[in-house]
């Protein structure tokens, strides 16, 4: 059994997180830090668990030395700043959910996780920093472009679930304000784009285009639906083709023929594929659920490979359908 | 021209109330007061209004002697703090729709203000207390049998709009949560419930039967919708009898043999009521807008009927439909 | 590996039911029957299914033979039409979802399968007739008192999601109009009170008592929550050491001293019961997801009965969180 | 008063329509035609309407001579078919909804119902071919740049509530699909693309870059929201000067300086623009309500001018807010 211990336990990738590991039959959660809810009852936060754990968060460190991995779900800095400022164990593997280390950078350990890109390095990684949800989307709907060395200026627009905003009240997350509300931000400036371009360019390295991408709020919890568009001098069957080849060992990301929808998604690990080919520009209609492959479902995804268990263990999850 | 100022400007019943008022053809608001957005634009906060006004918030008090009717759109307590530490204007009307004084006691000088129950009084009121959201719907579905004096044990089920929590974002109207979402609150001890008591005894005094009442919190941003039964006697046909001879006079409370749903009554002032007979059960559903006929249209309908208006005035607004 | 076959296949109980039992681990799907999809993709029609399976509709009976038990997913009176214009094998198991057997009647061969109220018989059984969606979860919130002989008249108010009308669109499930909507349906007449006093009955023989039921249609997909009370002389903790004795070896039905909300039955299996004592009244908040333990869940619950297996195989769902 | 018409009047935009004609000052509905309807109330299919008409639906045409205007709120293929086989008074003005005389062509003799692009042929107009939805949407963001002979290759994105799909229900419009889903459709071939080029290549004649649009289904019921982008060498300054002074008498075209949301226009007529400079790329965010600015409440606009009353006229709509 992995024994993992969880940082930042009180938010939304935090409680998937649990959510998916405590009917995970490799993996025995040692502890859940929080220091907001120390002491508190796991289920009082995280409700869906009613009836499956008697767990309660912790503010103490102790058990660093009875787990295997650490999971951080941390805010944006708190991992680097955790880091910094505690010694870990020297055999003790890492998968951190922020931002701190996506960016590749002298003296960067972290392995950025992104199976359908990094396979291999993940495997034998001690590190990881998993991807985030909009940069998942949009890269699994580039990549086999990429790879071919053919992609061009890209135009995304991308309409996320509110979860991505996490479990903190705020204007732009108020039910009266969202409910049947739609709304643009970050236009042509969200961070995610320097982890997207970063991975482009690793496959093909003279790739200089603009990447003109708008997100948008949607009024729905989960689930990020992406449209992108480029131009391509594919046929319909060679992208296809191009697309079914690179992702032919994937076994969360699927590309199909028909014209999908986001709850085909929803509570799963899946990232859906879909294409159309107008005149010279290839369409490519790409969805994740942002807390599963765009978040928990990853990391584990990712933990799954670096202690050699099957890619998919514990992630068999049913759909929510509707 | 009726000149309205407005003390408490920001919330969710003002923002209507403005809405209502920008359009009414015989009032001029003179100010808007805000000590949280003085000097903001109006638009700013409600956005809604976005090309109809320039007006913005103010944090002053010096034109209490230019209007005619102050509405008050504070939280609980705070109209009680504002007129115990202020003198106001002889004549000033005062319509409040907080909770301070809709209970009467000694030296309240305020009207209770639901038309259908207190029509005259209303009409030649200075103070009027406007009922709650929650105490209007149900009142209306149990007034005309409370004043045929055949009110018995009452049975109540409500659900209720986001918008009844107002703007401030919290944990139970955060929209990750309340999504497709449905709990129950204030189980039995909902604090309307005094306000309903006191009407229904004002038509039948002898009336001391248990009100069960449970509040629910519905996962949409407008409306409420009610169902009740209680003991009744009377044939459905005798009941629709006096239901409709209850209501003939009041132009916003429709009477229905058909039914009816939550939208029928969205961004309108109406009550929708419809009936069934079970057995010795007559069934009754309320369905009003929490925002309109719950508060801020009920408002406009008092000071209408303060000022000698025609009712309506100003309050035939288009429903939503969808 | 138990072999299963589905009839009406097409419809949401049937889509949820294939969902559970691709991941069970002891369940193998032999054929789904649908007239309407016959040769048809499963995933063309069940699409949340996409990459999990390459199965195809049939209109074929042939496989009758391989089967060990066969789920009915039909719409009523089907189930009746179909076993008496088919012989089947003697030993083949049959679980039933519509309402034809629900009611004991002379020749009536099949188990009412609530495992809450009937583990024993249901563990023998051959024939399972699955209780309706609304009929578990009032159930569920009244059997302990049953038990006790100590209920009396009850008064229910509860809501449900779209899916319990079924993939068939019509006027009720049109977005446009059921979107931020709420309304009332077959009021004090739903169909499966029958159901539910014949439970009630078999615990407490001399109940006669009316079941004042108001069922609502709800604005979201997935779930029911069920308010409920009558008049009880136990105290709240009694009633709290009643319910949780009565599910002591429930595992799915979890009594809880949090006020609970809807989400965090979604896409479980779970039933989460709530109790509060006000003056001489018991209110029981109730809630499912009506596909799951409401439907094709509970189902598999009796499958993994009847076969011997543990009560949870294949159940231990993820729930939807958000 | 004018004397108006309706044909086509059990769906959607006719409902709106009546909705606003019933307060309109200067209007009197003579008659709503609906075949499928006959003698049905108003209210029993436009049931937001209760209270408000007491108007029945009429399959006869008898009163053609006593109306100044006919609405055609009818599929597309019917207001051709019906002004083939029909003869209409000479004087009557006719506001066809449809798209059946939405492009321009030898013999065709109604103006495109755009006040912001046609307003002067309006105000002359006998005939007028009311916009498309999305086409009013995106037309009014691109006007301007159209005007100033400045616009380039477009890129589009659009998602719209359901009620665009129409009052009968459908699999798209099926409430447990639909609800909380995002599918894109008519990628890159939308029907409405015709009637935008014709109305760009009016102004800026040399008009032939691509119009690459990817319209989306939405979770909500009112409301487009479109994002747009093009090469642009004005600075932000210069855009917004621009789009100011081509809306400066467009009473309901209001270009803002706050990132705005969609519910600021929800139940109003208002198209509200927004716009920001990215590089050298514009970026425009143009929101209306597809019923009314985009179909009901723009043909009562025209109504108005065609008549010579004030534009707003019974358009001053209380927007939802929530």
């Amino acid at each position: 059994m992995i024994k993992a211990g969880i940082i930042g336990g009180a938010g939304y990738t935090a409680g998937e997180l649990i959510r998916i590991l405590i009917n995970h039959p490799e993996v025995e959660i040692i502890f859940v830090h929080s220091e907001s809810n120390a002491d508190n009852n796991i289920v009082d936060v995280h409700s869906g668990l009613l009836g499956e754990t008697s767990l309660t968060f912790t503010n103490q460190l102790d058990k660093l030395d009875a787990i295997d991995v650490l999971f951080f779900c941390t805010a944006h800095g708190d991992t680097q700043r955790f880091l910094d400022s505690h010694s870990l164990p020297e055999s003790l593997k890492i998968i951190d959910l922020s931002t701190d280390y996506r960016q590749k950078r002298e003296g960067n350990p972290f392995v950025y996780g992104l199976p359908e890109l990094n396979r291999n390095e993940i495997c034998h990684a001690k590190y990881i920093s998993n991807p985030g949800c909009f940069a998942t989307a949009i890269q699994l709907a580039v990549l086999p472009l990429a790879n071919h060395h053919s992609l061009h200026e890209l135009h995304v627009h991308a309409i996320t679930g509110s979860t991505g905003a996490g479990v903190k009240p705020s204007s732009t997350t108020h039910f009266s304000w969202r409910n049947d509300n739609i709304s643009a931000y970050k236009i042509f400036n969200h961070q995610h784009l320097a982890e997207i371009r970063q991975s482009i360019c690793q496959l093909q390295s003279a790739f200089e285009a603009p990447i003109n991408f708008v997100p948008l709020r949607g009024d729905f919890a989960r689930g990020i639906f992406a449209t992108l568009y480029t131009e391509c001098n594919l046929t319909i069957e060679e992208a296809y083709s191009l697309y079914s080849s690179y992702y032919t060992d994937a076994p969360f990301t699927i590309v199909t023929k028909h014209n999908p929808d986001l709850k085909q998604v929803v509570n799963t690990n899946k990232c859906v594929i879909y294409l159309e080919k107008h005149d010279t520009k290839l369409v490519i209609v790409s969805m994740i659920d942002n807390l599963l492959k765009g978040a928990s479902g990853q990391a584990v995804e990712n933990m799954n490979l670096i202690f050699g268990l099957k890619q998919t263990t514990g992630l068999q999850l049913k759909s929510i359908g509707f």
